[in-house]
């Protein structure tokens, strides 16, 4: 399994049926993309099986898997698929760029796949290759990232740009992996990221299997610990913008205020793919607004009073000026350094 | 009902029995302390009675009752008991302050029914007249609060300073009540206030029942809409020190860090029983640290990762030089201009 599974990378330490394995977030096998269903998280491991593009599309959108690397090679297994099965590809292209409107990889996944098919390479190879490519950015990430760790230091993440977002490694979590491989020493606050939980149930179930010290904290505790001393905050981003301004989870902009408050740096760990050089500023970025539902209910269960309305916007987006650094696979980048990446 | 229940005073709306009435947080009646047990809100009103003031202490602790002023006069209402059963009044005030640390409330209506019942008053009246003394500040805190309010604001408030947890009326919400009540219109996004929720469960139950256009939001949603336009921000306190630096529900100092970066004014609803003028700074101000299982479990239910552990603490202290002003019942006022109202 691990061999298939995983090969150039770390993989995540998972427990399924009863083995403890490396596993990725999304891969190809027997004729199906295979996938962790993260909201089953961190409750059960449950792997689900997709033939069908259309299938896939419709697990980014409810969330089956998420996080922007991680939507962008699951695009590009879609759209494997959707030439396997010998669809039109304009219109599965069309069809997965809409299954989320945030995620600059969901966009740049489905066009690097286009214009591999059109060159009528082998379709699994395609989308393999797309995968790996994407971890072995985020080994590099982790690579650059982890220079900034030192011994002692008190980081805080928020939602999860782990292994589970990213297929393998992780891009805000791949420094902390490097440096916990390197023997250093630190402790990581993961806020838990409402309404989704995210930073709850796969951050920390992640930092948690790879024996990296942590603790939940409620979002609302930011600036209580910051005030307490944090030496850094490392996140993951959906779509950066070509002046820096950057789209990420709802809650990423108070965390960058607050960390400016107290001076504390700031950094986006993502790879040269989530820029999006078509968009100049934050202005310009869609911001995903989702159902009220994620905020009133835990499972089936309604925890606000009927009656009462909810909003629920998936992201934020946090100006430039706020950011120490982009760690991408090219090395550590001001925001004004980014346009030397443009591809 | 209403008779008994409000006197002079608002009452929140509620059903109980089938019928719509006006009721306050907790009162006296029949020999017993009653109370609506705040956990099983909004799901459904429940009443619960006391009359042993340790169980009442244990109500405070497990926060059947909660927010500053309704502890307060719950403590009074504990010492009333403690009274009207013979108990020792010494050991009752040791009790009842150890029910909480952090609400300056508690130990200042602990203190004032000690004085009041060595000169051999009536407990009831005195624990009556101690809830009545709250609520009659709370309507002045609403009038002179509703003078910052015009038509067409957009409003933002932190965890729950309601009628539920001043006894009647509110603190923070006071305002908003007295806005209405003169027919003005505005929004208030209820910031839904982690782990507890009680903006969510409690300020937005309080704010439908009154018929006053709002919105849950998360708590990591505040500064993606102070980016898009919110003109004030009004949350209660748990303890004012000296130099007006305010405890509060846990998120209040994050929330008051991104106001003051969009120079959105943040204002202090509380009543002077609030101030602690024996605290200098917010530096000598206890931080209550609560159980992880607030962060972990929603109901039966384990939603964080087996491993991972979390940190709840309960409040955190924003400094005054974040205050816009303090609401009280003698009038607005300034960090600096506190010490007038010294007692």
């Amino acid at each position: 399994m691990r061999a298939r599974m995983v090969k150039r990378g770390i993989g995540m330490k998972a427990t399924v049926d009863g083995k403890t394995c490396d596993i990725r977030a999304v891969w190809f096998e027997n004729g199906k993309v295979r996938m962790i269903d993260q909201r089953e998280l961190p409750a059960k491991i449950v792997l689900v099986d997709f033939d069908d593009y259309l299938d896939i599309a419709e697990a980014i959108r409810n969330m089956t898997t998420r996080g922007a690397p991680s939507i962008g090679a699951t695009a590009a297994y879609a759209m494997c698929m959707a030439a396997l099965k010998g669809c039109d590809l304009k219109k599965a292209a069309a069809d997965i760029k809409a299954a989320r409107p945030t995620a600059n990889d969901l966009f740049y996944a489905v066009d690097y796949m286009s214009e591999e098919l059109s060159k009528s390479v082998d379709p699994v190879k395609a989308a393999d290759g797309y995968a790996q490519m994407m971890v072995d950015k985020c080994i590099k990430i982790g690579e650059y990232g982890a220079e900034l760790i030192k011994d002692g230091m008190k980081l805080m993440t928020h939602c999860n740009a782990g292994a589970l977002a990213t297929v393998d490694v992780g891009t805000a979590l791949a420094p902390m992996r490097k440096a916990h491989e390197q023997g250093k020493k630190f402790f990581v606050y993961a806020s838990e990221t409402r309404p989704r939980l995210q930073g709850m149930q796969l951050t920390a179930w992640e930092l948690n299997q790879e024996g990296i010290d942590h603790a939940i904290i409620p979002d609302g505790a930011s600036a209580y610990y910051m005030s307490q001393g944090v030496d850094m905050i490392i996140t993951g981003a959906d779509r950066i913008a070509a002046n820096g301004d950057f789209a990420n989870k709802i809650g990423t902009f108070d965390k960058a205020i607050v960390a400016k408050h107290f001076g504390i740096p700031f950094y986006v760990a993502a790879p040269i793919s989530t820029f999006d050089f078509n968009t100049k500023t934050g202005k310009d970025i869609v911001i995903e607004q989702r159902s009220e539902t994620e905020v009133t209910m835990v499972k089936d269960y309604r925890i606000a009073p009927v009656g009462s309305k909810a909003l629920n916007p998936a992201f934020d987006v946090t100006p430039a000026e706020l950011v120490a650094g982009f760690i991408t696979e090219k090395g550590i980048l001001r925001p004004d350094e980014i346009h030397k990446v443009k591809q």
